[in-house]
């Protein structure tokens, strides 16, 4: 028996979304408001989800306070009341959309979940907006 | 590399919950209250997700400011403030469920976005009823 | 030792902003939108809010089963699914406003407490917009 | 036409992670402080989702009420203000985690509802945690 | 300038309303589901608002994470996971209803807060259900 | 009768919390990692309730949509994909706490609303931590 087990975690960053590469104009035509020189920030909320088999065991697809520490180590101490661009070396010449951003996620907690489970990764930039990666 | 991104937006509207061709009785026993005579109304809140390839350059699926003005353009501004039965065309001849809603929206809003992206549409007709519609 | 106990309830229901006494166009000036003649709707959210003393020897301000009991005979039977404006008499020559529906609420239910005991009633018409009377 | 729709429901139980064939220091080490011995509880959030063809009669892929009636007659009325270890049959030798609550939820629906529909559970234990299952 | 600071937290644990003094048929009468022998539970939302003046060299009323810390030790550690009757010393005699939850985390959190702030308390037991005290 | 209208807003921006005449250990002392040197960002949520007599004729204390347009001029357009900090003349040489920029936002707003009215601001900084201002 599968099932999908999903942790709910946050963090608070500031981005702006530009290409250094491209002149201001084309960032501002592209990205609009969000190109903000300054920086403007979000409250991200995060849901990871990891479906596997139900252990028959423990009755635990996998220890949630287990998935909830890898979150904390890979996403919210290195992102909470961070800059993206300047503080997040994986944002260095990314551009840190919402889609940019879960990916990132998604590929850090990859390395430490069990090839045999999926993941799948949402991320709030808003409560109106949300991006989802599966790694496909 | 696919992601899915999700905009959440809103309307509200009047509806009743009958077919014109039944008589009341019977529209009675399948619709219950839905069926009162002078309508009554909700807070529809719709969740919009497109799903594509992520755009090397941009970083964007799709730009979701330009999602959201689709969705402002096919639904909010048609649909909010309205009597659906009454006001919306579309629902003239259909009885306006929140799968039969979730249908038209989705045929609305696949026009706009490009064959090579996915379309889901979920609509809450409260905050504990939903219906969700992929095209399919 | 004062408490203040709070129920949440909800009621789905159509309106209308106007007065029958008014043309059209003063009440499109002054209602705009909500003035749609064939109706809209909310799922209206309401909080009533009871203080007073606690009994020592229960540890209730009152059951809160018993306030359930209250919102549902005063306000979800008789507004549940209905038209505001056609089919609650309250309604009949007072403009459904959420602040006029506010104080309709309140004077149901304020006969169903204790003199004692203080009401507060708030009146969610969107999840943006909302309303609370104190009886003040 | 196919489409999913979605009820939220409800129910508030105690519960314990523990396996009764283990001592208590290999209960400790896999499930931590929800190894209490006097139990702990939550307030279980559950969306129970059908998916099946959208009837052309009435518009409905199936009457949401006659779902929320499932729900509190095979969910609600036996798990509500229990406490699953002790007083839910189908826990007296599973360890009730949220995996495995979610299975004999689905279990109990699942035969309640048409083969020719797919269902899927998601159990909230805590708005940061959940699980969802499928039937695979 | 007086300003109101508040934060959330929460804690899971199993409680149930009676009073040992009381024969099993006076609790049912009184309490209800609430009474059932075995005990339930809830997923506690906790609001803590402190009022005081700002401080104009740093802008805070009292520094949030102080307020956290102290949540988390008076409240989150001894409350969370577990039995409220069976595990919590101010509760062996008191029966843990909302209202005397409130009243208890009042207490506690109070000591900790200087007598020149004001402090209330909201409890939800469940998200339609909640309890607000003052010390008043 | 007198009754308070409450309207919701959002606006989402980067900040950092220090002081530029204090040395960076002490506002890392003080202010942790809310003084992290690139900023961080958050989605404030916004609440702004105003209290006035509801009147007669048109059954509003005062139109909503209106106080929408009072906001969006006097803070979402100022503040929103902004950096506080930088970009927001209140900010130059105030520290925006969650406390400093709710007293900005009520003293924009008080002018905008009539004196005989009461005006109370609710600034969410994220989900779990919120100031409420009410020019005291």
């Amino acid at each position: 028996m599968k099932a999908t087990v999903t942790r709910r975690a946050h963090f608070n960053a500031a981005h702006r979304l530009y290409r250094k590469d491209w002149p201001f104009e084309r960032n501002e035509a592209v990205f609009g408001k969000c190109n903000s020189p300054n920086f403007h920030g979000h409250n991200y909320e995060l849901l990871v989800s990891v479906t596997g088999e139900i252990d028959p065991e423990t009755g635990y697809v996998m220890d949630i306070k287990e998935l909830a520490d890898i979150i904390e180590q890979e996403v919210e101490v290195p992102f909470d009341h961070k800059n993206l661009n300047l503080d997040v070396p994986e944002f260095a010449d990314l551009n840190p959309t919402a889609e940019n951003i879960s990916v990132v996620i998604y590929d850090k907690i990859r390395k430490r979940i069990p090839q045999s489970m999926a993941l799948e990764v949402t991320l709030y930039e808003t409560p109106r907006n949300s991006v989802t990666y599966r790694g496909e």
